[in-house]
């Protein structure tokens, strides 16, 4: 339904969603947290037609989220996510928190992230300031810039 | 592309995916924030066919995202954010933050978020335990539950 790329905006948003591109990079990203390594997995566990979970994770290798390991025995390989595709957990969670709070009735099955250290439900994400002072959502604005500056 | 619903999926990523579809309501939601409020707004600002906007507003009122409201003179109508739409803009700073992190060379033009009171760029947001101390993005996991424990 996008007609032009995203590719080059200057707007991050824009820009993420463009590499993203439909859901299915972040439910394998989902998946990939979850232990799925091979193609297989993917495929059953998302229940994706193969064409299309092969284009997927290629365009994934391609755009660093993913990477492919051979195996020991060489006939078979992996995938594994990199840096940069472990660093989609915080909008993985930004995307459940959300659900959590508008989608479910209270004691509706579901499934709830929890630490490992504990076992206890994660904390909630907060907008905050530089300084960590609570934001609400129409507390702030783009405006033009550069890349860095918000650093 | 995805051709089962998941509507009712126990994981609230799923669910929330399912609910925002593709990626037209997170910029109709951005540009909502940067105050368009008229169909005209959105169709320009996003340069969207008139039929798949109509399609999308339509569906983000039925799901409580935007509420329409008649102008005075009765003629027209605007659109608003409601407090569940508002509640994406976590998910649209989440978005924001990877592509920040990821898919820009330093000193390439992109939009900043600041706040309103100091115009400064807004903190970045941090996946934390209950009791706020900060989790490594594989420092938790998923486990079977009810909705309603997590808060």
């Amino acid at each position: 339904m996008r007609r032009k790329t995203m590719k080059d905006a200057t707007c991050p948003i824009a820009r993420s969603l463009d590499e993203i591109g439909d859901w299915w990079t972040l439910l394998i990203v989902r998946e990939a947290f979850r232990g799925a390594e091979r193609f297989g997995h993917f495929e059953k566990r998302l229940g994706m037609a193969k064409n299309i979970l092969s284009a997927r994770l290629k365009k994934m290798i391609a755009d660093g989220i993913l990477e492919m390991r051979p195996d020991e025995d060489g006939a078979h390989h992996s995938y594994h996510l990199t840096a940069k595709g472990e660093s989609l957990r915080l909008v993985l969670v930004a995307l459940r928190q959300w659900g959590e709070d508008h989608l479910y009735q209270d004691g509706e099955q579901m499934t709830v992230l929890v630490d490992n250290a504990e076992g206890r439900p994660i904390g909630r994400l907060h907008l905050t300031d530089r300084d960590g002072r609570p934001l609400g959502n129409r507390d702030m604005q783009g405006r033009e810039g550069q890349a860095g500056e918000q650093r």
